[in-house]
């Protein structure tokens, strides 16, 4: 009989995610990242960030709304089915080495490089801040590389504009190696997801909850039935005879992601290009399928939100696991570096 | 009879001062900094600072080299009378809690300012970094910032070309404790010593080991010797007969900061513009105030050299008192800011 006890479990992969704690969670971020993840968490080995330190960055001052919204983007995930037996959900801030890998990579980047990252170059511009970009938020892609690097994330769910942050975590994961002369990071691959960008309900290519387009995750039904009424259709599309357009019409691009009913959406979409459909009838066919889908993670929300005490209590133990695969990665690249002073 | 009991004992206030292990220490520190710190452990609550974590903002890679430094910069201290029963000396990598420090005061300070820093702005200029700038140097102020609020140092000993750091830190401090709505953090103050800065044995306006023109405090008698016969002098001083130039003039320069004899220093200055003194003369008498200086620092250090072990240990209990005075004030921040979720 063999005596071979060499055989190690295939690793399930590592998966990192997460968002930034500054507004509830939106039809949007389901689209765009809470469905994959809910399906993610059984394929992979997951890490759900509540990125409070990268939140300050432009906030700082604001800490009530970080603050707040801690609890509520981890109700949102509850919510929606982010499992916590399945996913480690944790808060940023509660895994201080996080910081100490930021403060360490900071010197593997120049300024300039920095400068260049587009996806910055563009929130820069978003934000107004020109010359007066805090440095926290010049080097912010130096800290999601402390993020994704600290758990080995093998895989990275982004947005196609967020490429060049993982361009640059892999950047940053080359020089630290190559100067430790081991491969003691490991490089991530983006996922992409198939699905685009969700439109705000005002027809603009992005939902924000600055932009006043967005409906929230735990929106009322009301609030669901009046975003729907809003809702941006075809402008020429002016009497019901008329035949409308689909493209760019944010009820039928919103059936397309929600509705599963793929020859339901078809035949309402033929029947409106024809002519003779009403927008009245689109929406109304949208607003069904958009309550009875917000309806139970409302339902769940709720409930939870009356302990919120139990919610931070996952996230305290969460965190402590994050914090204990994050330690063991730093610890390694302090051992390369030589920073292990007592041990020599 | 009174029962108060309000009475609180005066608290020394706090200095922080502190060296980058990146190379032994020499006679310019001891005149510019390690002297003064022998005095002010008396007087001083005083962290001493071995910044390994700002050593490598421009030594990634050269991690043997800062690695080594550590003890021998801790070597150093102790044999010049830096009393680890009086001063806490620690090593920087090991408070973790300056790095999240940096990392929050990031968001306080721009690109912008970073870059109009007089003092980063010449070593920038004079490490030939020009575009290539490591994010991690040109922010280095911000963490010399956290190195110096983590302490609540009142006091920080610099160079006259260092003001700059303390007004930057000071302007943190101020952004902090408004956006905190409370004076979490204490506003430092510069201690400029009266002696101005040792010049190189070359007659160059700094000492520094990079160029070669440094007297380490480690040094032989030998290499003292040879140091003080290679000494730059009065070029124009070519007979003993003729006149000689005091100002300029290393051997004079290094006898008003090392010979207490004032009266002796000013009559041999005397002697030697009139002329028909040998530069012999005055090096003999320098080298023999340097011998009788260096010989029982060099003594000690290589004494305490024989047991790194002891030195490694007293690191290690200091960098822990020092982590729980910096951890003090990282929790404040961090409650006031509302970083505490698990209490709310």
């Amino acid at each position: 009989m063999s005596q071979d006890n060499s055989y190690i479990p295939p690793r399930k992969p590592v998966i990192l995610t997460g968002d930034r704690p500054t507004g509830p969670l939106h039809l949007g971020h389901l689209v765009g990242s809470l469905r994959n993840r809910v399906l993610f968490q059984d394929q992979y080995k997951q890490f759900v960030l509540i990125a409070d330190m990268q939140a300050l960055t432009d906030n700082m001052g604001n800490y009530a709304k970080v603050r707040e919204n801690v609890v509520e983007v981890a109700l949102d995930y509850l919510a929606v089915g982010i499992d916590p037996a399945k996913s480690t959900i944790f808060i940023q801030s509660k895994v201080p080495e996080l910081a100490e890998l930021t403060v360490l990579y900071l010197n593997l980047v120049s300024v300039a490089r920095l400068e260049r990252n587009p996806t910055v170059k563009e929130e820069i511009r978003q934000r107004g801040f020109e010359r007066d970009i805090p440095a926290g938020f010049l080097s912010y892609p130096v800290s999601q590389a402390a993020d994704i690097t600290a758990f080995k994330a093998n895989y990275v769910p982004v947005g196609e504009d967020q490429l060049p942050m993982i361009e640059q975590t892999n950047e940053i994961v080359r020089r630290m190696n190559r100067s430790l002369g081991r491969d003691v990071l490991v490089e991530a691959e983006a996922i992409v997801p198939k699905v685009g960008r969700l439109p705000g309900i005002d027809g603009q290519a992005k939902m924000s909850k600055s932009l006043g387009n967005s409906l929230p995750l735990s929106a009322s039904a009301d609030e669901i039935s009046k975003a729907v009424k809003q809702m941006f259709t075809d402008p020429h599309h002016l009497r019901v005879e008329d035949p409308g357009q689909v493209e760019g019409n944010v009820v039928f691009t919103y059936l397309d992601a929600f509705e599963p009913d793929v020859d339901l959406v078809a035949d309402l979409k033929r029947r409106y290009q024809q002519g003779g459909l009403a927008d009245s009838v689109v929406k109304r066919q949208l607003e069904d399928r958009l309550q009875a889908l917000l309806q139970p993670i409302r339902a769940k929300r709720a409930e939870m939100a009356t302990d919120k005490a139990a919610v931070l209590e996952m996230l305290r133990k969460h965190s402590l696991i994050a914090r204990e695969e994050a330690a063991r990665t730093l610890s390694e690249v302090r051992r390369e570096i030589g920073l292990d002073y007592y041990f020599l």
